[in-house]
């Protein structure tokens, strides 16, 4: 039997479908995770208060295979599993859909000015000019990071008749490499930001790439918020260089009350809402772990491990 | 030389591409309107005040073409076209895209508690939990008036991987017709109205089409006010049987201030902005009624007529 630790919240999604070498043990409380880490040899230990879930890491010495269900890790203790030569898997594509539907919304509230919408509506007042009259129909976009999520964007983008450079670390056919896209970014209203959080990607975005920007273009941030210099980006706002930013991830998190940011009007913070902004993760989620225990019972190679060096 | 009273803002985009048949006159104003109307035998009448294009079409008793932007076209004196055996063409299809467009965004607004959002952000306040938790992925959505816009709009959802019904006047394989799609209204999260405005259409949804529908799904109407019978709205959303509504249109429109509907936190009111909120209708009118007046000199039909009787 092997012990295989898990929250209680999914009890009820899990219990019936575990294998039978499996052995549940089921925390129902932050101190239940603690006491019961250290004996877990399978873990999946998120929880709502991410502190305690990054503290049951260190605990887990015995651990062989834990799991997450985020999809950036860059806050998990990697040198750790790496040097304790443990199997992780993340969360990497549960989120995509949610998030490419997050990023549709952004632009095309962007595109029809749909925060004036909503205030005017507050007001009882009748509009009778369209604050936005963009569309997105014939527009152009670059999604830099096309991966599961950048690349579930760029679909969803082309549905709607943009068209979408994608780019991606390594170049292929029809897809920009790492060093290209950046000739591409004023050609585009539209730049999408979705590469994973690793030392390479910090400040992707600074002055040099702002100012590459056509004039006006808007920049949607789904990674993380210290792959954009914020200082850089409010420069740009500023001048009117950057026409909007809709920031879904921003540095630091959660956004303290003074930032200036806060109050710039052509800034949409969307306070990392995008991924959770759906119901069928932790199912999804589930349906994932399920199958892992099947090839971790085969000795497979199991579905989204994380790359411990890379950081993704 | 046929006179020709068009108004000045099109100047620029038609003068240089009008055929040698044609003599131009350009109204400035409305005054210069009613003056020039009584002697256009073609007229684009299209004014910011609807009310003196309307009393254009009255003066106009030498017209034999008369043409609009406009895609609902039951505010305009269709008996006396009719009499006078005036050709009206209208702006159908013309602004589907965008209506489209703004359709997806209130879904996607619904679905992912967007205006909630909009708030937080205006208190400076980082919400940590999301305020809506749909995904439009795998929902299933009912377009009652598939024509131009609707069908644009189903299109759409299917790229977001909506399960889309369409409902038209005849059933067509695949299609569901004017008496069936009450069937299927228990069965879809999002009830998208797309009618054109008829005396068939007036209260189209009242009681019984609420309550056939799945309690708590969404109703979107892009029609007209009146299709939707607003109290038997207000009370379906009272009691939680609809749960949102996104109101394209509103009858009367403006809403007055004191209106009840303002008052509800599950509708939002879109001020008939989704055709407008565009850049793009004036280029794609011209283009069309330039490709009319071709039609119009060879004598052929011209490109969206309007069906004198039918009202659309």
């Amino acid at each position: 039997m092997t012990v295989t630790v898990l929250n209680a919240h999914g009890r009820s999604l899990l219990e019936r479908r575990l294998p039978r070498w499996v052995e549940p043990r089921w925390f129902g409380s932050p101190e239940e995770l603690l006491a019961l880490a250290p004996g877990a040899e399978i873990g999946w230990f998120d929880t709502f208060d991410f502190g305690h879930t990054i503290e049951a890491y260190h605990l887990a010495e015995k651990a062989k295979w834990l799991n997450t269900m985020a999809a950036g890790v860059d806050s998990f203790p990697l040198d750790v599993l790496r040097e304790r030569g443990v199997t992780f898997t993340n969360g990497a594509g549960l989120n995509a859909v949610a998030i490419a539907e997050y990023a549709v919304m952004g632009m095309l509230t962007i595109a029809k000015g749909w925060r004036e919408v909503v205030r005017a509506q507050e007001r009882r007042e009748w509009l009778t000019d369209a604050p936005g009259t963009m569309s997105l129909h014939g527009s152009r976009a670059l999604v830099v990071g096309a991966g599961g999520i950048g690349g579930r964007i760029a679909s969803l983008l082309r549905g709607l008749d943009v068209d979408v450079t994608e780019a991606r670390r390594r170049a292929a056919p029809g897809v920009l490499g790492a060093n290209e896209w950046r000739g591409a970014l004023g050609e585009v209203d539209w730049v999408i930001v979705a590469v994973p959080s690793t030392p390479d990607t910090g400040r992707l975005f600074g002055p040099a790439e702002f100012a590459a920007m056509k004039r006006g273009a808007a920049i949607l941030n789904f990674a993380r918020g210290a792959v954009l210099d914020q200082q850089a980006l409010m420069a740009a706002l500023d001048s009117g260089q950057v026409g909007a930013a809709f920031l879904d991830v921003t540095d630091p998190e959660p956004l303290p009350p003074g930032h200036p940011l806060w109050n710039y009007d052509q800034v949409h913070i969307s306070m990392h809402l995008s991924g959770r902004s759906q119901d069928t993760l932790y199912r999804l989620g589930a349906e994932r772990f399920l199958e892992n225990l099947d090839r971790y019972a085969r000795g497979e190679p199991l579905v989204s491990e994380v790359d411990l060096v890379a950081g993704y």
